[in-house]
């Protein structure tokens, strides 16, 4: 089974010139999902892991998904004013402004080991607030783990610290 | 285990006056949301079930956990101008203004026999208008299923002909 079969190009979305990668044919296939989260968590065998972080929305799905596989606790990032207790946040850029980004300062402990997962690594500006996010809360960052890649985006290049996986790459 | 023990009270979110209930410390206990996802599971038991809808964003969380637990397909309900495809939409009352909610045209096909799901049911406006997306696809509605009712907030009294569930109660 390939998974991308299961992945629908949008052209024009969120606007012209754009080609939107739809993870919703992968999510409506039971088996195809599975698949995917099999391979996401396999990626993790023999690495001891604390917690998985999800990023708001889409990577919430998978996020706490890989959280019940490997047994441990979930974590989400959030948008701006969405977590109801104390937070820290990170701002990035993006191709026109800045967003943000939040976590429970009472979310990751001094020393845990921690999985980030989102939908899509694609110029990296979020994956890399996150990174900041969970170092500044002292977790140790095991792995960054997407659904896809869209790897002529280079998002790689901004966290080539940490270690990437992609159940599908582009 | 009692799943309250994993609810946080937070004063004063997101305005002064309402008490806000937090997730956050069941999601980041796997032992407590794995028994969170099988109370919900189990409400569903010899029910026939064709897809899991999950609404944004709280509700992608145990939504595609439930959705994989029955081994049937997953469908997101979105705010507007996030689903990739075509949509039909629905717009309900909040305190002040309105929201809208968004589905994918082909995520429901007729007589689907859908279960709903989402963090909390409070006024009930959410879930009424999620109730209409599926029943302008087609779908039948088996259950609105929550991880907690707020049972003085009246929300059962706007969806009265559907079947609900929820976990926890207030």
């Amino acid at each position: 089974m390939s998974l991308k079969n299961y992945i629908r190009d949008i052209q024009g979305f969120p606007k012209e010139g754009i080609l939107f990668k739809d993870i919703t044919p992968l999510l409506i296939n039971a088996d195809a999902s599975k698949n995917c989260i099999k391979i996401l968590v396999s990626s993790l065998k023999d690495k001891k892991i604390d917690k998985v972080i999800g990023v708001e929305s889409r990577g919430f799905l998978f996020g706490m998904l890989i959280a019940q596989e490997l047994n441990v606790g979930f974590v989400p990032v959030r948008k701006p004013n969405k977590l109801p207790y104390k937070t820290i946040s990170a701002t990035y850029d993006l191709e026109y402004g800045t967003d943000t980004l939040e976590i429970h300062i009472d979310a990751i402990q001094k020393g845990d080991r921690v999985v980030i997962h989102d939908d899509v690594l694609a110029t990296g500006g979020t994956i890399k607030a996150v990174c900041e996010l969970v170092e500044r809360l002292g977790g140790e960052i095991v792995q960054c783990n997407f659904i896809m890649e869209l790897s002529f985006l280079n998002g790689r290049e901004k966290v080539k610290e940490q270690e990437i996986f992609a159940a599908i790459k582009y």
